[in-house]
């Protein structure tokens, strides 16, 4: 399984407190966890580098893609985010982290504006409301995550396939944290923690989280059919034999 | 539109504090505001009544059934629920209120145990999770509904077609408090609110969902076959004229 | 309730037997039952109207827009689709009819490519999947739909919310052919039937079905806010009073 | 992984043509080709051995349980029944076959009459409505399944959490074939093919189907809480030490 590890890298290289909370930065801190998947190769690309960090031949060579963006989303040319809708669509995997709820590409995928409430400095725990699905393998009915910024209802997105972790916020919200898609062939999960200053990817849960997003979301087949393909035989052309 | 208010009325019976806070008992609450839906004829039931409130004529002359229970699920006749469960079915609408989550004929239809946390004196809003959903028509994105009784996550229900509210505790605990299914015919609504020393019947916009509620589970036709039906004629058949 | 028809409005200026088939085009054809809804007002638009036929006055006072697309999708702005995709997030309802699978307003809300196969000249039943569903409302178990167009899976769409109706093709086909999605305050439903040169949208079951849609994707409320919302007080300033 | 296939076993005591089909009995058929997934170990039992196949220590070390019946639903006894559900709603997987629809177990896990229409001697066909799906890799869009009994809609059971595959029949009808519910910690898969006199359970892509279906079904965990959980400590509590 070939894991990308997408950042828009702009917290890190402009601001102290993130460079100290990450200091390879948050694609180097979800690489070194997700390297624990068993068979799993794992990439990061950031935005400073050339083609944006996924050039044909890196995308085109992608099982799972992460993302994580904040603040710089516009600057994603709006080309490489065709490319990935389309490339999810024959079965990438995609798992889209904290702020990039206000991705391009996720909105894309979503076709809504993914807007929500959002409040910094908070306390969060995190709730199970699905302990039967593969991404809560291992995870208890709840957990305290600590120290994150606060997302909150209303969330504007497509009702989940899968609703898979509900969060409590001690500022007085919930929100519908991780949330499960199927569009096309491919698999989309989205997961809230993650806030550039807090340390949600060094909680030993969240990690098993993404690890089983990972393993989820890997694909089974690629679809490679171009445009609305023809009918398959009628059974009266089976029966004469013109398959 | 029949409605029937079906309340164990054993609280009311037993506890002061209770009957202070619904002199009329829990159904004469629901039933003066649930009177308010043009077009409505409101009935109510109790445990204590012949045939434990509901004998054939008022149940196979109701529309929507809401149904509250507490403490004694267990003095509901087995006959009576799959009586309940056979109209749910045919196309009977049900409101399902608060530790109604634990009824017979609520885990009959849902067929999980129903099991979930809970904490008495707590203080909860609701968030809107479904804003086009006619049950929440006329409901702010999130309300305070304040003195509440906790129900905590794992929530033992199947996934629900519609998850419609959600709620917040100030104990630290999340709840899918608003929720609704279909099951053959019939549509179901389960709601949280309605601890019976607190005042959520009382609240301007609990009382907007509950009449919400009872106008989208009001049956649009009743399912009147017996057993496993014949099947529909064949093409051929169509075209020999034989139908 | 202000109904808008859109149709492409091109095969009827181009094809006899389509003209034949719909003397005031498909949308008049549409008009004609539409305007049996007790207080609707139905206008009908196409692409050959002044502003593609939605200036802004006419999509801003439209509650329930019907789509009819086929072979010049690609000739509506995609300024305007911009247009639709935002009212329906804010509340519109929409209908989406047949070929307009492919159209970019419904690709846009969906996400997905809306990819299909497709035969002519074949002969189709509707199975009724939801029979609770508003949508369902007056709709027997099945129906004879007679000669349509063949559209068969695999259908490239999210998992619809609702899935109401499936058909049968005697070509050896099956198909998702009446779904049900929301999208931020918005539902939409896309149906099947209504190939140019057949007659189903002259089929009572159908004309009671598309009735049936447009009061159900009657919008409750339209969204207003702009961007993403601020956070609501927390608990600590509603006690403090600062709400 | 402990499989357990679990058959009425009375076609094949009582019919020449079943016999014939299955010389080991419908359990033997599945078991030969469920005994090639790797690391499983497969048991069959009868209703007729002792305890009706399922004394306890068979069925408290099963990980997934096949049902397969259709004539005598009604000898097995309702208190094995009642086992057979807490232990699915624990985390047991169970894979639900053909005329097993109308098993107690199955009506118990769905609260539905789980009705449907039937005709035998038909021609089906099958089609991959879900390719992301894990019951579906490997799975073509679709595929000929020839022979087999008919089922058609309505058929009464909850709306899936994921519909996976569709049926077409030459006869003139529609099903919904492959359907996969969570219920508790558990999951269920029902796959419609599988008439006694037919050959379904001998084709290459059911035999895939169903072992996917077993790794799917697999359990996670098993839940072991008795009755209601306490709740978790409230945030003051974690914060004062008292956890």
């Amino acid at each position: 399984m070939n894991i990308t590890i997408w950042n828009e890298n702009y917290g890190e290289t402009h601001d102290e407190e993130i460079r100290a909370t990450h200091p390879e930065g948050i694609h180097g801190t979800l690489a070194g966890f997700l390297r624990e998947i068993p068979g799993s190769k794992v990439r990061t690309a950031v935005l400073q580098d050339p083609e944006a960090g996924l050039p044909d031949d890196i995308l085109n060579s992608t099982d799972v893609l992460l993302w994580w963006g904040h603040i710089v989303h516009h600057l994603v040319p709006d080309e490489l985010v065709e490319k990935i809708h389309d490339r999810v669509l024959r079965g990438m995997g995609m798992v889209v982290l904290h702020s990039a709820h206000h991705s391009k590409i996720f909105r894309r995928l979503m076709g809504t504006t993914c807007d929500l409430r959002w409040r910094e400095g908070c306390y969060a725990r995190l709730f199970n409301l699905n302990p039967a699905h593969p991404i809560a393998s291992g995870v208890p009915e709840n957990f305290e995550l600590g120290a994150e910024e606060c997302y909150g209802e209303f969330f504007d997105i497509p009702a989940p396939d899968d609703l898979i972790f509900g969060s409590w916020y001690d500022s007085g919200e919930i929100f519908r944290s991780g949330c499960a898609w199927r569009r096309g062939y491919g698999k989309i999960f989205y997961f809230q923690p993650g806030h550039e200053t807090n340390r949600a990817y060094y909680h030993p849960v969240v990690r098993r989280i993404l690890q089983n997003a990972c393993l989820w979301a890997a694909p089974q087949v690629f679809r490679s059919v171009e445009g609305s393909p023809q009918l398959i035989p009628t059974l009266e052309e089976i029966r004469a034999g013109k398959e």
